[in-house]
């Protein structure tokens, strides 16, 4: 074997675009997605966890950037095939709709968690690996299916936390736009510009109305000062597409009244707004009224490959923005039905309707709210006066923690006692255990309360100083039930 | 844009060497890492998600194929950098460590659980992704930061259900080995032929002793009848390895005897002898007596970068293997002490020990014991008789489901209703609940037993049949309480 050469020290870094999640951030996106898949899996969903590696050729193009190979995608050659990570949990699941085809359930209804990887430019809070929390359904062709996720969305949504009222999950239907665009004479088999048209109207929240009108006929300066190019639309049918998106009535009824008017004869729109009618009863029956789930024709969706039904769930509370404006949170969840997925592998259409939530957005929404506050309760420390008596340092910290308590002894060098406090204190430990060996002779610990001794070292008077002592000195027999209150008193 | 052509239609299958997991696969290793997360939590431990994607050089080569480059591990180049997905957690903790020094409380205790990634030849039940659930501790170099980790171990394995007796921690330390080394006058610095003894002698377990002892001097034919070239040592060398291998005696203080007498003058085994005390007392202190952790010098594990203590966990209850031989579990996991890992990054030692646990390997165990059954209790089904009544049915599963019964409504063609019950069998559905137009006038609805029905099929006699009818009518308002009461009666 050659001899190593020196190499130069590795950089520790995490590569651009990634991130690691310390403590509270994995606690907390824990404890929500045990939450929602509670949900999940009492509407009778199946977990599933397909691998994060798939074949390019299963994954299929279905990112925004279209045009270049592996584009999007995070892709390595082996064994003569292409492989790359998974972009969604969509495709993988289309995947294995058709491959397990003959021992699946049929409708299969399956949820899953976990990261997926996105080989895009990473920004502010964009990241390349994130995490997705969907549920679908795949094989039931009855709008049932989409009613059922919108209504378990609904419940993920107040099973984590955020209050009716703060969210709506808002739906529309593809249909019902291909019979918008179908009465304006623009051709059904067209892909490309009713590509153009979705992409352009799901705009719609950022750019506004005029915004679209233009980007629809002749195009549009943008903020930046670039000029994105129109859709090539006459201004009438910018104007009705227009028309489209703002016909949500004061209740559903007015809705497809006014959606009626402008799908003109087109059958596909009559049947999407049917469509919408027998979700709207379905969610009527089972109490889910228009506080919680309504039906909204802005809703949009830019993936191209939904079919039918769209829905988005919007937290509708006000937060800052980074520019200091007011605004409302906006979208955590999205999905629909998409009916040509599975064909791709089998030649079999499959009808499927599921959801996707925004795993990070909904984390973030909980915070905003000050449901989530980041942070994870410290261990009890025991601290380690006496090297030789390590064992039984441990021992303690062993009885703490066979009562439930979190406990550790430090095991730094403990020669600095300083040091082993402000251990403590950046674990956000609320207790210290202090036990020297003329402590031990005669049978006690000192206690010293780390939270009331920061809250009297920031803005204590004299008198709360003597009246509170944030040390104590306690029988060791009495360590637990000593701890457990102190811990007790600061909840 | 270029008109698309037609595409040959993709394959529908998992890359070669990745799986996907199903159902109760996910629920029980879901429980099973809650588990282990709640005792590492409660050692004080923090959890710690790093991304599953690093930087080739940050990763560094620790796996056994190190002559080729990117060996091992799936790599990809963006933005003219080298990346990899993670083959272990330790590699990503290393850079941790180095890259938050200034942020991390010192000694850093933290825990992670998530698949790695390895680019190996796969395997029957090897696999190119998998789990691993791991703790560390990272800045304390005193062996009760070992001696703590195998105490956590053995209250994990106990914590997922694997019964004392049933497993042992192994323990022992390199520094002894090294100190053997160097009593047979093989240098301290050379490197290879300490490397070769090292993967030689961890072969131990598969080909016994007389294996290990020609393996160590001229080599041995293996059971393919390919000739595996040999360490070179002389037979004597090789016995006396062979010895230290074999030198637990029947307590801790005869295993210390023996050593003492193979590593002659050497100071490294000396203090590697030392440790193994320490961490025998630390132990025998708080109860975890050679029932549950025990010296034993035959523990080596494969990996070169140990630099102290060593430590595996045995399951030693007896399975079957492929051959129908009756073998002991054997190992699922183990770890030790690496002092020289975040040095690469940053040039000052920094003292690591830890803890890596085979999650697969622990399932299977809990499988091989009856724990886990690998069945997740499917929904209750609501039937579909008319297809009108569709919001009635979704309202009645609402209801079982706020009751907290899994419950769903039958989705797919609800025509044939034959095809509904066998729904509901592959769904391991307890019950499926039936109205038809005339039972919902009635103000009833029939109750199907399916746990039942299907054990009548399979082996009732005729007067079985009449006394437990496995189909019942209730009225409508006791749905939630009947279905409790027939779901109560199966568990």
């Amino acid at each position: 074997m050659a001899k190593q050469k020196k190499q130069p020290r590795p950089k520790a870094e995490t590569p651009k675009g990634f991130r690691d999640y310390f403590g509270a951030e994995v606690v907390e996106r824990q404890a929500m997605l045990s939450k929602i898949a509670e949900v999940y899996h009492r509407y009778g969903f199946d977990p599933l966890e397909t691998s994060a590696v798939e074949t390019v050729e299963a994954l299929g193009k279905f990112l925004p950037d279209v045009d270049r190979p592996n584009e999007g995608v995070f892709a390595f050659e082996e064994d003569d095939k292409w492989l790359a990570l998974r972009y969604d949990m969509t495709a993988p699941l289309a995947r294995v709709a058709a491959q397990y085809r003959n021992d699946l359930p049929s409708p299969y209804r399956r949820y899953t968690m976990g990261p997926v990887w996105r080989n895009e430019k990473p920004g502010p809070g964009r990241f390349r690996q994130f995490y997705q929390c969907d549920a679908d359904t795949v094989g039931a062709g009855s709008v049932a299916a989409d009613a059922e996720i919108c209504a378990m969305l609904s419940d993920c949504l107040e099973a984590v936390g955020i209050e009716r009222g703060d969210y709506v999950v808002r739906v529309n239907n593809r249909k019902v736009l291909d019979g918008v665009l179908q009465a304006l004479g623009l051709e059904d088999d067209d892909e490309i510009t009713r590509a153009a048209v979705l992409r352009t109207i799901d705009k719609f929240d950022k750019v506004g109305i005029e915004g679209v009108w233009q980007l629809l006929t002749k195009g549009r300066l943008d903020e930046s000062g670039a000029f994105i190019d129109g859709v090539g639309l006459t201004i009438e049918q910018a104007q009705i597409i227009g028309q489209f998106l703002q016909s949500k009535g004061d209740d559903a009824q007015e809705t497809f009244g006014l959606l009626s008017q402008l799908i003109g004869e087109s059958v596909r729109g009559a049947a999407g707004i049917e469509e919408l009618e027998q979700i709207a009863d379905l969610l009527a029956a089972q109490g889910y009224g228009p506080d919680r789930i309504v039906i909204d024709p802005s809703v949009v969706r830019g993936l191209g490959y939904y079919t039918g039904p769209v829905y988005e769930a919007e937290l509708t509370f006000d937060v800052q923005n980074e520019k200091g404006q007011t605004v409302q949170f906006g979208s955590v969840a999205g999905g629909g039905r998409y009916d040509d997925l599975v064909k791709r592998f089998t030649g079999q259409e499959v009808p499927a309707t599921g959801v996707s939530i925004g795993v990070d957005r909904l984390l973030a929404a909980l915070h905003a709210t000050g449901k989530l506050k980041g942070e994870d309760p410290g261990p009890v420390i025991v601290t380690v006066m006496d090297r030789d008596r390590m064992a039984e340092y441990q021992a303690m910290a062993a009885t703490l923690r066979n009562a439930g308590i979190r406990a550790e002894v430090y095991l730094g060098n403990p020669k600095n006692f300083g040091n082993q406090l402000k251990y403590a204190d950046k674990r956000r430990s609320p207790v210290a255990i202090i036990q020297g060996s003329d402590e031990a002779a005669r049978g006690v610990v000192q206690l010293k309360d780390l939270v009331l001794g920061a809250k009297l070292a920031q803005d204590a008077t004299l008198e709360e100083w003597k009246s509170q002592p944030a040390q104590t000195e306690v029988a060791t027999a009495d360590l637990v039930a000593e701890v457990q209150a102190i811990i007790a008193r600061h909840q």
